[in-house]
């Protein structure tokens, strides 16, 4: 890897701090706030994330963000490559004609919603988020995309927690996380 | 106002769809997802937020934006104006020692949360959302920064609107929105 990704990805490394036992007891949680406040930093996911997507994808569509943190790094990510940016969210804040997909969170359910004109089929897009734990946000997500018709060239984080093997879920989507634990 | 500023906030205007009755009876419902989904618009709202912010503050020490809709706008204006930016969250989601502040949402009620050590005291914030309705997102939000001893140079969203009389809510606080309704 050149030395300028890697020095950007040590800047990353550097910014996510650790906290034991959140939301709750046993659960390490990787908290990306340093990241958003360290605009170096944050320049460098996206730049990272940015080089990743030109060197593997001739073409893309959309990038899909979900909700909540999936949006401090998509619409920066979306206009980098100069396409649109579009929101999956827990059920019940979108308005108009929606499709909505049920999924098992790390800690309870859930269910992942989209308009139902934000992806046309054919479109090739890529989902954003900032983790990946058990995969079952992204899992949901990518049904939703399935759902529409839309071509998943793959998933983007920030943070992948391997020990939780979400990318089993994901396993026919690539996954490129800039961190791992 | 200038022709270009003037048919960039065309624009942004042209990418705002209305849904009657969402999320219940009554209720005129301002959708932003098509500036998100159109890079042009989305490139339009950070360009005429930045115009102000250069206008309007000499110094901007941090961009505050609020769950979920503001952390949509809220990274673009920060990296633009190369500072960083820092998040008010429902209660909850943030690790480690938090400061919130309870406040009356249009449908409900609701706690804002930041972490302790977000803003430091005397650092000049500048506040985002995507819409100013009653104002009681946006007010806790002030009272989190007035908390933490942060000056707060004032709030900008996307949407304001005008009949629900948000800005007395924040009367001591300038708020600058790009489309009224």
């Amino acid at each position: 890897m050149a030395a300028d990704l890697e020095s950007k990805l040590q800047l990353v490394h550097r910014h996510i701090r650790p906290f034991p036992d959140f939301p709750k007891k046993g659960i390490l949680f990787r908290d990306i706030c340093p990241i958003l406040k360290d605009p170096a930093a944050l320049t460098a996911v996206i730049d990272l994330f940015e080089e990743h997507v030109r060197k593997n994808h001739q073409q893309v569509d959309l990038i899909v963000g979900i909700d909540a943190r999936g949006f401090l790094f998509g619409p920066l990510l979306a206009q980098r490559l100069g396409v649109g940016f579009v929101l999956v969210r827990k059920k019940g804040k979108l308005p108009g004609t929606t499709v909505s997909v049920a999924y098992d969170l790390e800690y309870g359910k859930a269910e992942a919603e989209i308009q139902e004109d934000a992806v046309a089929p054919g479109q090739k897009i890529l989902l954003i988020d900032d983790l990946l734990a058990t995969g079952g946000t992204l899992h949901a997500a990518c049904e939703l995309m399935k759902k529409q018709q839309a071509e998943i060239l793959g998933c983007l984080v920030v943070i992948e927690l391997k020990e939780l093997n979400g990318i089993d879920q994901l396993k026919s989507h690539a996954v490129f996380s800039l961190v791992q634990y």
